[in-house]
């Protein structure tokens, strides 16, 4: 039983107050698959890049435990790039580039030896490629994730719509939950959203931690606090390899679980932040993470015993 | 031995997205009282008024167990008055009215009665009075807590950093931490201004929670997810109230019980932003606030076994 992550794989240009980049390996799948090959082997990936992509970018991530059978090289094509400049607060950014190139006419092919998906992560990407992979599979996984962003509310909401009538869980960040939703409130909000399809809603408030939805309950994971956040892209795509990594490796999808997985994501994406790009989330030792999710534990651990 | 607090008993005239108020009963040390009230009585209350104040309203504090002995009442002249509007996101506010009125000369009188001080509050004022306060106390209290503001830092950043230099806990918000400090990194922020005289730092984030520093240790305490924050006025103050409160009740200055004390006073901001003014403040029940508490504990409830 495996996990599949579609999504992504790319380049980004990235300029922060603390640096710029030239074209470095970026895409939601690429982070995806590292961040959750430190839970759940092997990861099995769609995804298309042009004959531009580097082969050692392939290699790293099939070193990783990433099976890239399902990765499309398009010849005489582009990679997807994008390029952006993020504000001194580093929680707001300017697009200076969007070049779809090989996704503009992307249609994912899902390997015969991907059918027997138990866990499938669908990485930012449009409604109607998410919608195809689902429909690609013979059976339907223990659980679905799905990722995606304003973009597609300003011009694809209808097909956004029914893609996440079919899913199990849906990340997306607090600007996103209330445009989705029409609701400032994000209690509000979760509450319209969860009517929308998904049983679970991660609302991502970046340094401000997130916050995971379930009928009537909540739970909260704070962002870790850190000396200095270098680059927050794929940051959210971390967290959500962490999660659904942890999920696949544990087949446990109570919501007891989902909060491990919550701490378990936020672990991954305070090491995304610290370096450019992928940079440290390659090569991380087991027990760094594990010394990290105890960082956590620490950040919020406290006891009360109330008398009544 | 008993717990001072300090601070403004005012009028505000507040305008949120859900409505707006003529003159209602306002102030830090208000607020701080009330909150406080849950936790610890009787607390002995230094601030001054003129005779516009009602004297229902000190009543009103009288029954919740503040002692008004240390209220200055100055005839013929006005209490301070505050009016402000919240813009939509409720995080951002403008000023539409600030009248000192009895602030501007205010001499602070430490009744013979308050000389048992054991746990000192000090809410938002200028600088030299909260040093004043300090001055006047023949013992110096087991702890000493101040709030400040941004305001004080643009005006009075010398008399603010000899007060900085006595106390035990400074209560700030993010963007005052990063005022005081020079640091965009509330984790390098708070490393500076550890150095400056208080052992805890708490910075307040609002609806992002609060950040509790002390040596090389932090604690997170998230804010609750609300379906609607109706007005956030004196939330900082109700937080700075449930804090000192609890601290007092308990005479234990640990920073494990520091932690339950941010927990408590993140609780009973909860209620502040739920209505106008301090309307949910006075006359909560006690099961209310402890209820109230079992949902933070839940809200931040995980279990990990590390197996490393």
């Amino acid at each position: 039983m495996s996990l599949l992550v579609v999504g992504t794989v790319a380049f980004d240009a990235i300029e922060t107050p603390f640096g710029k980049t030239d074209k470095i390996i970026g895409g939601a799948a690429t982070y995806i698959g590292h961040a959750a090959s430190y839970f759940k082997k092997p990861i099995n990936l769609i995804s298309v890049v042009g004959d531009d992509f580097p082969s050692d970018a392939i290699q790293q991530m099939n070193d990783a435990g990433v099976n890239t059978d399902g990765l499309q090289v398009k010849q005489g094509q582009k990679s997807f790039f994008w390029s952006g400049k993020y504000h001194n607060d580093m929680n707001t950014r300017d697009t200076l580039a969007t070049e779809l190139n090989v996704l503009e006419d992307f249609d994912p092919v899902v390997p015969n030896s991907y059918q027997d998906c138990e866990f499938l992560m669908l990485g930012n990407l449009s409604p109607q490629v998410q919608m195809s992979v689902i429909d690609r599979l013979k059976n339907r996984p223990k659980l679905i994730a799905m990722d995606t962003m304003n973009f597609w509310m300003d011009i694809a909401m209808d097909p956004l719509k029914q893609v996440m009538k079919k899913v199990d869980v849906l990340t997306i960040n607090d600007e996103e939950a209330r445009q989705l939703s029409g609701e400032y409130s994000l209690v509000r909000a979760s509450q319209k959203i969860l009517q929308m399809g998904p049983k679970y809603l991660v609302i991502k408030k970046g340094e401000h931690g997130a916050l995971l939805f379930h009928d009537d309950s909540v739970f909260f994971a704070p962002a870790l606090p850190l000396e200095d956040v270098f680059d927050p892209t794929g940051a959210g795509d971390t967290f959500a390899g962490g999660f659904i990594g942890h999920l696949a490796y544990t087949r446990d999808v109570s919501f007891d679980n989902m909060k491990r997985a919550i701490i378990f994501g936020s672990a991954m994406a305070s090491f995304c932040v610290e370096k450019f790009g992928t940079q440290r989330l390659i090569g991380l030792d087991k027990n760094e993470v594990d010394e990290r999710v105890q960082e956590f534990i620490n950040l919020v651990q406290f006891d009360i015993e109330l008398v009544s």
